[in-house]
């Protein structure tokens, strides 16, 4: 199937600084499907993606022959099933499937969650964010040792489901180190996962999506004054 | 394998009134898969809960063949892709998957949350709780019509994965209308609903599990109480 879609076919509405975008479009590209990029303006949203996530009005959606597909989990799954002469996103094994699925929802539920404000975050509430988040990421050490069984990604030889879902995250975990001065990654407490985080960030299906952090920075400060100067916190 | 399964390899740690809980039990009924019911006490966690969902600590787990699985929606997908004999659970169109799934997810994320404080909350932040488990309701009538094709369920003939995860919520819902003194199903603005529930709970796969509404209001003042004691809120 993957051969035979046109860029026409599938769009991804989205924006670049947008884990959740991000996951849509490895997907995609571990299936080899090419698609049109309409990127919202952060801050604005455009009547395609009202009309086509009327419950939530969030990125990212996928429209695939004119058919909305929104929540980024959702979308890779349905990418995973659609197109599934390619590489299986998901593991095979209902087990690991399983697995796959439970720190999935765990990066999305509590790890970034806890990330997310610790930017902007001071004093006790910012050690206890930087708390949580470092036992997260002690966990997905441990769960990436199992999954991974000494190979590069938690999907083993190539990248998979939890691979996508975590590895998303990268860039704003990266840009969060920086504008929190924070050490969240470490070698000594999460060595698979700074390995991990590399391997990652080099393969072919996600090269040029994680975006650099400096340019996170400054995307998450220019939001943060206007965001000021609009009177919202 | 439905048939090939001892009680003994498959068991659930869970306790009567979590409609997370009712999912699993719903899932594995669809299947004809027997299992051990082991109920936890409210208030404590049993050591066996403990080591299988050491992340959460959170009830549903499904323990199959000694392996432990936690969280509701990915215990009844694991339930269906390993009995994958049994009638399916999830639709087998990857675009009706997705919508089943986006809206689990809506149930989860937005339904729930707002429902459950309603039972103890007063004037304008019950009324705007309402309000939102109201919205979600007629959201989810839409999709009800959408999905169901005029048949009796989301996943349309029989009861699948929507239905599952929705339909755990019915005793809580009802409850909720009780102890709230509001109106949440009804027959004027969420007619399709109001009929899906009646055969959602008469189902075979249903049938005992939804507690009857007086023994989830007695339950929820039960806690209610203990919390007001304990000095929670």
């Amino acid at each position: 199937m993957a051969n035979t879609s046109s860029t026409h076919d599938v769009k991804v509405l989205g924006a670049w600084p947008s884990p959740f975008v991000i996951r849509a479009r490895i997907a995609l590209n571990i299936k080899s499907v090419e698609y049109e990029f309409l990127a919202e303006t952060p801050g604005s949203k455009s009547q395609l993606l009202l009309q086509s996530n009327p419950v939530h009005k969030k990125i990212p959606v996928l429209i695939h022959r004119g058919k909305p597909i929104a929540e980024s989990l959702v979308i890779v799954q349905y990418i995973d099933e659609v197109w599934s002469s390619g590489p299986s996103i998901l593991p095979s094994d209902p087990y690991d499937r399983a697995i796959a699925r439970f720190w999935a929802a765990y990066v999305d539920d509590k790890f970034f969650p806890s990330l997310r404000p610790i930017k902007s975050a001071q004093g006790e509430e910012k050690a206890a964010l930087v708390k949580q988040v470092n036992e997260g990421l002690v966990l997905l050490e441990e769960a990436f040792q199992k999954s991974s069984k000494g190979k590069a990604f938690f999907g083993g030889d190539r990248i998979g489901y939890l691979d996508v879902a975590f590895g998303s995250m990268l860039g704003w975990l990266r840009a969060t180190e920086k504008m929190g001065e924070v050490k969240l990654l470490d070698e000594a407490k999460t060595p698979g996962l700074v390995q991990w985080a590399e391997s990652f960030c080099a393969d072919g299906a996600v090269k040029g999506l994680i975006p650099d952090t400096e340019k996170i920075v400054e995307f998450a400060k220019l939001i943060a004054a206007r965001m000021k100067g609009s009177g919202s916190s």
